[in-house]
């Protein structure tokens, strides 16, 4: 006989019927009554246990977070609370916990403590949903891809292209460190090291997703990305996952409306699947704002977040239009900004961004055309306007609460024009000959766009910080577990 | 208006309708036909251009390889080869390609040719295939554990642990190698580093999975793992991708059945996804079969030996057996075995798994309970038998051509035995607090596997090179692109 998971006892009927269960203990009441979680859900199982029935040396084994597996019948639940229990004929515990050293015990504890003991933060319910969600939206990720004809393709890891500037690199090496090879000019002698030359962690999978979709057509990819930056905050880590699709033929209009599409889907898909989980998580960002004060609390719950998300037409601005309507605004002319809104050309903040999401547009906004000189090399020019502005077919999308969550842009896919940005920007050719190759070789328009995934996951499960979404964050001093 | 995909207008019966194709230039014939294929399937689009409708400097312009944006009349095509054909009224050469310098010509190149310029061997016929059989095995390992109710956990790249031993490994670092920090003892100080210590990239993500699986029950990654070793052979790669369910509660026989319902499932979803890029494959390796000697050829061919395993129970035999068939057999007394078969205790080669698969069996094998000392310290211990060996609760499942394709176990969940074979093993616990803590706390029997993702790949495609099977292989001395 094999064991039943809970979430299937759960929404059972088959009351009188045996079943094996398997979980770990969350609490032990009146002597009485186990409630058991095996992770399949948020919800525990009720498990009836007669006075009586067994050895003392069992119950006293019954402590919260030992692992049990109980054969007992199902039935009505007389209880609030459950609809459910099991009447337990057999009781073996598989493993104990110490109460006296288990970490969890069944109380609140912060997600700063939790943090230290990421390897236990599993079996609590809030990251059981956060994890949940995590997986819904990846899996939404590729059945959106797929079902649209796209190909998946793993672009590489470790690079040894070091010139796409996007930020500050991780170094790979299988060089002894203590004794470093050096060449004839005394420096060190990467022939030597596993790849013949310097490598490093990749920043982003573009540019080789743009080597495929320029042959595939669609494509996306799916992968850990990094960064080596000295940002300890609740928005930035040194190993995160990113979604980058790269389109043939696309032109930064069907690139929006691709973004825009695809949000709406994985954000729906998180509600259909975990309603549960999204639950719980609205439930704890209400409570967590209970304890601020009025100002600072949430305009909108979890639901109500996302759902404005998937009822909204996003907002299609162009940079230009959006420092006008900043300039113009009351948190600018009342000097309430951190960074005031003066001239165009400036990078927009975080502050910025979120005034015209959640005052001014009361919607997901999609900017565009932002100015060359604050953008990437690969960036589409636009035709100089009549001030004489010169701007690029950058997108960036902002969402309420955490500002931007895509950034993508039309590619310059005309090689003239390319290659003499990269030579103003001071950017190597030389590594990036295979890059060119695809304008040299019936190039073509194509666009594609940067999610980070943690930054979506954080988003739709109304978490604060990025650390708490992801199973073991890296970051500055920390590559625990 | 929009343009059509290429695979759309093959399927479509329009006829009379205009579209808009957009796609790379296969060939020209006749200064009359253009083939052209935009990557959404292997079959190209004729299109067909009226003689002297077109100026002569666009005509010019139409060599392989280069992009053309097309509008036309779908019409149903006489001639052989294609059922539709695209009738121009309109023809814009967007991007040229010079055919003295495109490498790219419409002949057939090696694939060791194409290895050099991997950023172009997208635009084959061949790694079309390949990377859409890849897409829809990637896809199906997500749908597998999904409709299953597992959690795919991203299990973090760059790790602290060093402990694992599966092999060689990467550094990662963020020191400067031309002035790195020193302590007093005059050793490399890696709290300077980004991380506060020496890290490394992953060699797999099991010991964090299983952190996991201890609360969620049912968990998978699927994600890049590294050797840092000097294999330069045809089925080693340094960065690869791995799938590691693992399995709260599961035994043995439970991970069996897993690993080959998921093996089954992701090959039946290959065959109906892409049945044309197999039948494409399979004639490829037909060809390449007969430039070979008989005795070299296969005995299946690519859908064969795929249906070989659908169609198959997978045979369950133990180490003790396979090594007394080994033994036995022909090529074993015959010494035809470059590495003979005499003791009980070898690691078994790939030639003594392809015999038992190819020609004692006749159908997967899986080979479980494994001599404990050529397997590795996490395994479960069988109970000494009569002979008094020790065996653990392994399985490796050996597929025809390809040998190992999954290697698994049941883990050891018993502390006390755990820590004792870490100690005769020198495995230091110290920095592997973390991992016990899932065996002090709520310890629970749990089980899980890896599949190598390219192996995968490369049985499914029929490729002979797992270089070949991987958009971007690292491998010693190469980590172009």
């Amino acid at each position: 006989m094999t064991h039943t998971r809970i979430k299937d006892l759960l929404n059972s009927t088959d009351f009188g019927k045996e079943f094996i269960a398997k979980g770990w203990i969350r609490t032990f009441r009146n002597n009485q009554f186990l409630a058991i979680n095996d992770g399949s859900c948020l919800g525990n199982l009720q498990v009836v246990i007669g006075l009586n029935v067994f050895d003392e040396k069992v119950i006293k084994k019954l402590h919260t977070g030992a692992s049990v597996s109980v054969k007992g019948t199902l039935i009505e639940s007389q209880g609030k609370g459950q609809r459910v229990e099991l009447k337990a004929v057999e009781l073996e515990v598989l493993g104990e916990s110490d109460p006296d050293k288990f970490p969890l015990q069944p109380k609140k504890h912060s997600l700063e403590f939790l943090r230290e003991i990421a390897h236990l933060r599993f079996r609590t319910n809030t990251f059981n949903a956060i994890f949940k969600v995590r997986n819904a939206l990846a899996f939404a990720v590729h059945q959106f891809f797929n079902e649209r004809g796209f190909v998946y393709i793993h672009t590489p890891i470790i690079t040894g292209s070091d010139a796409e500037g996007a930020g500050e690199m991780f170094q790979v090496t299988n060089l002894d460190l203590d004794s470093l090879p050096r060449n004839e000019a005394g420096k060190i002698d990467y022939k030597e090291d596993f790849f013949g030359k310097e490598t490093n962690l990749t920043v982003s999978g573009q540019l080789e997703g743009e080597l495929a979709a320029m042959a595939l057509g669609n494509i996306y990819t799916f992968g850990p990305t990094f960064r080596a930056e000295n940002s300890n905050t609740t928005r930035h880590l040194a190993e995160f996952w990113m979604i980058e699709p790269e389109m043939a033929f696309y032109d930064i209009h069907d690139n929006m409306d691709l973004a825009e599409e695809l949000l709406k889907y994985v954000i729906r898909q998180a509600l259909d699947r975990c309603p549960d989980e999204i639950e719980f998580l609205r439930n704890r960002l209400l409570e967590e704002d209970k304890q601020k004060p009025q100002a600072d609390r949430s305009e909108m719950d979890l639901v109500e977040k996302l759902k404005f998300i998937l009822e909204n037409d996003f907002e299609r601005v162009t940079y230009t239009e959006a420092v006008d309507i900043l300039k113009r605004s009351k948190p600018n002319q009342k000097k309430q900004f951190k960074y005031l809104v003066d001239d165009w050309g400036i990078d927009l903040q975080s502050e910025h961004e979120r005034y015209l999401v959640e005052k001014h547009f009361k919607k997901p906004v999609i900017l565009i055309d932002y100015p060359a000189d604050i953008k990437a090399f690969y960036m589409r020019q636009n035709e100089v306007d009549e001030n004489g502005r010169k701007t690029v077919a950058a997108m960036d999308i902002l969402f309420p609460g955490i500002g931007e969550i895509v950034g993508g842009s039309q590619r310059e896919e005309r090689y003239d024009v390319l290659t003499q940005r990269m030579a103003e920007m001071n950017i190597p050719t030389k590594e990036m000959e295979w890059f060119l190759d695809t304008r040299r070789f019936g190039t073509a328009p194509h666009a594609g766009f940067g999610l980070g995934f943690e930054r979506l996951v954080l988003f739709v499960t109304g978490m604060g910080n990025i650390r708490d979404v992801i199973p073991f964050p890296r970051y500055p001093n920390n590559a625990e577990f």
